[in-house]
């Protein structure tokens, strides 16, 4: 993907959405293949957990046949996997959203992929032995604070579950390395997990406890917050909010950039979809049309895909709407406007950016 | 200021904290001598009303000798004059507040400086004749919309006035050019206000009502919104937000950035004092001690004055942080707190900037 490595010119820092807990947003335009740890977006729901990787320990305990007390230096000794993995907050784009939303405002910023490295959770499953009947596995975070939550008010722990086939899927695994070094205290250290193809709410950080469930777990982070209403026969259900949507994103321009009219200028930026690759971008420069661009560099699964499009700029100066939408293997492309049914997650309808040609 | 241009390779695009009515924040990490037109910040409290500078006709009534009603070509034939204005919003620096403030979270880009050419208002009403009495001079924009405001709920109009003395100073003016060119429609095309040495809602956009009162005014945006608790002999009253209060901002390093250890960084930034000039900017990077910066390039009125300073980074690496702090020609500094009188405006206390030393 070196192609687009020379973007990275402009750096900008982190964009303050929250001030504590901390929640930063990564300022797009800066995209490169792999996010610098320093630039990653950071979501956080409760103040930042200290925690030393001596003191740390991870609990596996629930529906298993020998309850685990795994340390630091146990968790390093098992086989571990390196990959670069997509993680997106599940209200990336909710700034898009008019009226404006509740919640943080993201913009484009709040993904980011990183090359991580852990242990898969299926070995770390393996050795407790799963027992049959075995449904959920609760991911629990050393982070808490209170919430809104009518069934047990009070302070939680920041929790999410993921359904047995996938937490023994080999893109789910438990991430003690960012980028090659130990995780920084924002990202989760020592340990946090990291679930491939879901959103970022998953991919629990300062994790220390998996407990496996013989029913489907219900907590606050899925059947309240992180949920959607889906729809069965018309009847609506809150739904626990899952597998990344396929989104096209644009890097650059950025909004309301100075283009130079009468050149080609370089549309740029990146496109993925969860369990799927992308297999097509296309970009509009003239809110009817739409053209093919390139995909950069290869396919990998659960990290996004850079693109690249020749934008020949007409001569005539004035306001331009940039806009780009993707498609995955499954057929997937995105929606021209938001569906409220998915409230304000799940936000991957295509808009335009903005720009000045001058 | 020639030394500080070399930073500009860096742009990100404006950063979006609301899509509609339009709320663009400059991403402070770009800060040049002067902000290009496309990268100043927007602040609307409407939607932007769409006026065409053949239809447009500017009216002076109330306390004056001879009513007025100019056209956009009348304006262009009066006397105009050009200056390098500072326009920040008075709730720029809001992200900052802990707990997280109601309202637009701005971090440190509702600022920039731009060159504005336009009549100065004096020389309009000085053509209509002020009568003897006057007090206020109420600035109202075509932009309107229902706002809470229990004395006249409703659809309302942006207004906001000038006691008389302002009004009649140079800086006050009525522009129809921003950086050379005429305005765009985001920035209040065909004319706005610029009220130099306040903060940025004084500079009534899409200008078409200038009324002299007899009685002090008291509209929804000076007496509610935009409003601080001024206390005499204890007893506090909600007064308008007017003066800018003097700070220092730091353009580089962005937050989060990571600066190579044992080596010398150029911190570079910019600060400001509404009707006062700053004269030293000091920066620490230890949290104790503090160290003067160099000011760039001359004091001009009303603008920004761009400053920078050499840290010699050491070698140890971790999170430091970076903080700067003004002091004006009045020997006002800025606070270590914000006070909460303040409300969520005038927020000029020094904060810092989390780096990264690597």
């Amino acid at each position: 993907m070196s192609e687009a490595v020379s973007i990275s010119a402009s750096r900008s820092g982190l964009i303050i959405r929250e001030k504590e807990p901390a929640n930063l947003e990564f300022p797009f335009a800066s995209l490169t293949p792999v996010t610098p740890t320093n630039e990653f977006f950071v979501r956080t729901h409760f103040p930042i957990p200290a925690i030393s990787a001596k003191d740390w320990t991870l609990t596996v305990d629930g529906e298993v046949e020998q309850e685990l007390v795994l340390t630091y230096d146990d968790l390093l000794r098992l086989p571990s996997v390196t990959a670069p993995v997509l993680l997106e907050c599940a209200g990336n784009g909710r700034a898009q959203l008019v009226p404006k939303a509740k919640g943080l405002l993201w913009d484009t910023g709040a993904v980011g992929t990183a090359e991580w490295t852990g242990v898969p959770l299926s070995a770390v499953l393996e050795k407790a032995g799963v027992k049959k009947g075995a449904v959920d596995v609760i991911l629990q975070g050393a982070d808490k604070g209170e919430v809104d939550d009518p069934k047990s008010p009070g302070v939680v722990h920041f929790e999410r579950s993921l359904p047995l086939a996938k937490a023994m899927r080999p893109e789910v695994f438990l991430a003690y390395k960012m980028n090659g070094k130990d995780l920084t205290p924002d990202h989760g250290f020592p340990v946090r997990a990291i679930v491939g193809g879901w959103y970022g709410m998953a991919s629990v950080k300062w994790l220390t406890h998996v407990t496996v469930t013989a029913a489907p777990f219900e907590g606050f982070w899925q059947s309240l917050e992180y949920a959607y209403w889906k729809r069965e026969r018309e009847r609506p259900t809150l739904t626990a909010v899952t597998e990344v949507q396929v989104k096209a994103q644009i890097a650059r321009p950025a909004l309301s950039e100075a283009v130079p009219g009468g050149k080609p200028y370089r549309v740029f930026g990146a496109a993925w979809s969860g369990e799927s690759d992308v297999v097509r971008v296309e970009v509009s420069t003239d809110g009817k049309t739409w053209s093919e661009a390139t995909l950069l560099g290869e396919s990998v699964p659960f990290a996004w895909r850079l693109w690249a499009f020749q934008w020949n700029v007409p001569e005539a100066t004035g306001q331009y709407r940039v806009m780009a939408r993707a498609t995955d293997t499954k057929g997937h492309t995105q929606p021209v406007k938001h569906d409220s049914d998915r409230r304000t997650y799940m936000i991957n309808f295509a808009f335009a950016v903005e720009v000045e040609v001058v």
